[in-house]
């Protein structure tokens, strides 16, 4: 990498800089029906206005380690990787101060630097916090220094070698390839990751390692987790790497634990993914379900005969409705879905969008799999140009919280798994729970929800809530809600997080996850990898 | 279970006591031309003579814990619960003397009662070996006490319930179910595991879970370990259960960390897996391929285009020259290749076996995507016949193997995976190591191999050799060719095991496999499990 450290995304919100929020006109009147008057939200102009606690003095031998123009402790670069990119830290942003900033931030540029860097933390007792695009939403990058008194953020941006291996199709990838970072080094060999999640465009490898992350496609190509073959770890008690074959029977899988460790137990400085050929075919469509039960029966039966297309996803009824009011994939999509619909009688009902990528013949076949099960659970066919509406904006719906928030929204959203026995009870008690914790705010709003990622064995929900914020009690507002919808996942048996990662939001349920033993088991190789405890503090282990 | 505990298995062999072990008179001219004239190997006439360590006291509360007659101290108990069913462990009871037996036979019949167990068993530092089928061919169940002075084994075969969620495919399985028994109880809500290993007629879900089992239909179904959902591990500091759904992104998969736990952690009770609508379709049939090389290649297509059939099997030159000759699967099979390939002018070349398990419909589309690879590849189609003579033998090779003991030769197996970039050198190395060590045992033999359980971004290979044993010096010729393999493995880069777990045996490699800091991390969660250091001494970790 040359010309420094990226600086190429807004301080305040996602993405491109140039790309300014905007809510068409037409969807502000939607807005104001589902969320009642808001008062606008300002921001501070520049991050210059951001309060920050002073830097506190770090040693000189982090300068030494990695070079005196890789230590950054200007203000700008601090509030950039001060905060994720969830609701609270942009409330947070807006708010125009921060309680915790990193003291520096550290660009390592070889995994021999990251070595070092630990090295010294560990001697001084200086927290460490990795950092890949900075778009975790769950509190993963918050600069919390634990016990200790400093705290330095490792940007890991730098470490971005490609090392390909086309007979064996996988690729060594380094931490700091954002998405579009790595498919085009892929591409160059004909190759894709096939992983896509709505971040996609500013989040990192190693960030999909350390979260277990699963994109938008990963019905077809598998979690990130599952894509990984090899994993390496730099922890503060030295290098610890799998073997280059994951088909093993040589104890548990240490993979599975580094994969998913959230840097609270070293950096993962790359990992070697399974890779495919790059598609021939992308065939997106929509269809139209008669309710969202029907749609998740459609995706059950495909998925328990293995002819799931590459990216499934089944709006439910409100998601429906709101998607073809509001901008985005839907505004343009719902004028669509409304002519196609209005033309068979359907007028209620779920979207359905599939995707198929592959070579054309594979496409096609796998495609008449996949339609088949849809018209035999009584779905619609709503053409391409819906499918193309989905893809087009798939990774628009950060800019558009952005958006939102300008507007006076509270935009958020929170995702689980269960087995599909489990699925429809976790569905009501999580939407209710919402609901209800928005109604006792006094802020009643928007819950909808998609299934998306599809197992044999289950699905994962997706949550989306907007509601009229609470001009001050922004986050209390939040936590309220949040707090209310994770207490209902836990009762209902779900999973805290099917792709978000725990981070510091999910911190407090992690012991119905794995029970205290299994926290305990956890802590056990937290403490033989990281004696002194400078890894990530305050993040998945309570 | 009732009827009190299982003794339906030879003492001193493998499987059914009525089957009495025989090599075709046709076959042993090409044995002998093979491996040399050999001392006929006898073995003592009934288990009684097997001469065993006294066995030590036990505190009268594990009698209390299980109830008396779960509690067994008789002399052929401890000859069957002494060994696994590896070579070692059967030139051992041939030799007629163990060193090492447990002190007794434990058989609980709840998880309750296993926890009581390993409470009793922490206090009072006895050591506990968990044991399922018996089959382990890695000295996984050898009744080592460690540092401490006695040993009990924790027989598991009463835990056998069964519950099915037929809607979310998954089962809850005892771990004492041995294969069929698993099979029975899903085909009766017309479904199937679909893990079918060598073992599969005596060997348990238990050990399937704790050793990372893989069968011969896992390039479909998938490895054992990628069919496990849920995992449960009861250890002497408590209880850990993994959620409902495994699709999750908190934290590291601890799911992972029980699964391949081999008894040093705990005990698994039961798992829940993944299962199927038993398929109406079983299609295996022979192909033939111009080298090994070419059917590694076709086996690469497919794996790498997604078109795997379930089973697929790969014979090198001399393994299909050895099956062609000798009985079992090959005997027949032997006999319509030879005409089948007379008719197309092939001779050398290798046998490939696949298999189909699906409905009929998507059985006729996968295997034509497979004939595809396979012509494209150059492959001759053999027949059906090939095919069916593979699968009446699938389960036979044990039974073999007593036979050709029973002749005087030495016949091990063992197993590795690596990248398809790796693999070739993995092969030629292993392969030739293997000749060296049975060269400089004065005793050269047959080295075969067959790679099976294919993947996207490689494959395992599967070693037979078979030589003349040297009378008096059975172990120390086994120990110096086995650590030849194995050195070998671990030189050219490939796992020390595929799906035969560590045990005691490959304890050597484990550091090779994981690194010291893997070796620190596993060990710190053990301390953490099993605080006394009761769970299985001397296996998985050094």
């Amino acid at each position: 990498m040359s010309g420094g450290p990226r600086r190429d995304t807004k301080w305040w919100g996602w993405g491109d800089p140039d790309e300014e929020p905007r809510v068409p006109e037409e969807s502000l009147a939607v807005l104001r029906e589902a969320i009642g008057d808001a008062e606008p939200w300002t921001r501070p102009a520049a991050a210059e206005e951001v309060r920050l606690p002073e830097p506190r003095r770090l040693p000189p031998s982090l300068t030494e380690a990695v070079g005196a123009e890789w230590v950054l402790t200007g203000h700008e670069d601090r509030v950039r990787h001060a905060v994720g990119r969830g609701y609270a830290d942009l409330a947070r942003l807006r708010r125009g101060g921060l309680e915790r900033a990193p003291d520096a931030v550290i660009l390592p540029a070889r995994p021999g630097q990251v070595e070092r860097v630990l090295e010294i933390c560990s001697a001084e007792r200086i927290a460490v916090v990795p950092f890949g695009g900075g778009s975790s939403v769950v509190g993963g990058v918050e600069p919390l220094a634990g016990e200790h008194g400093r705290v330095v953020t490792l940007d890991l941006s730098r470490l971005r070698e490609v090392e390909v291996d086309r007979r064996s199709l996988t690729a060594r990838l380094g931490a700091g390839l954002r998405g579009p970072e790595a498919e085009a080094e892929l591409g160059a060999h004909g190759l894709t990751l096939g992983h896509f999640p709505q971040s996609f465009e500013y989040a990192t490898i190693g960030g999909f390692a350390a979260t277990r992350s699963a994109g938008q496609a990963s019905s077809g190509y598998g979690r990130f987790d599952a894509l990984v073959t090899s994993a390496r770890l730099l922890s503060p008690a030295g290098a610890l790497e799998t073997g280059e074959s994951p088909h093993t029977a040589a104890g548990p899988a240490l993979r599975e634990v580094v994969v998913g460790s959230e840097g609270v137990l070293g950096v993962i400085p790359d990992v070697t993914v399974r890779v495919r050929p790059a598609p021939a075919a992308r065939r997106y469509e929509g269809w139209f379900a008669d309710s969202f039960e029907a749609g998740a029966e459609i995706v059950r039966a495909m998925a328990q005969e293995g002819t799931l297309p590459d990216v499934v996803r089944v709006s439910d009824e409100e998601e429906t409705r709101v998607s073809m009011a509001l901008s985005g994939p839907g505004g343009t999509a719902g004028r669509l879905f409304d002519s196609y619909l209005g033309l068979r009688g359907k007028r209620d009902g779920c979207v359905v969008i599939i995707g198929v990528e592959d070579d054309r013949e594979a496409a096609a076949r796998r495609r008449a799999l996949a339609v088949r099960k849809l018209r035999a659970g009584g779905a619609a066919y709503v053409g391409r140009a819906a499918g193309r509406s989905w893809a087009s904006g798939r990774y628009h719906g950060p800019y558009l919280r952005d958006a939102l928030l300008d507007q006076g929204a509270m935009v958020e959203t929170l995702e689980t798994s269960h087995t599909w026995s489990g699925l429809r009870r976790l569905y009501e008690g999580v939407r209710d729970a919402i609901r209800g914790a928005l109604d006792r705010q006094g802020t009643p709003g928007l819950v909808f929800c998609h299934l998306s990622h599809a197992y044999p064995d289950g699905a994962s929900l997706y949550f989306t809530f907007i509601a009229r914020r609470r001009p001050g009690d922004e986050l209390g507002q939040w936590a309220a809600v949040k707090g209310a919808a994770s207490e209902a996942i836990v009762g209902a048996g779900g999973t805290i997080t099917h792709h978000h990662a725990i981070g510091r939001d999910h911190l407090p349920y992690m012991e119905s996850e794995v029970g205290p033993l299994g926290l305990g088991a956890l802590q056990a190789v937290k403490d033989r990898l990281d004696p002194a405890g400078i890894m990530n503090p305050g993040k998945l282990l309570p």
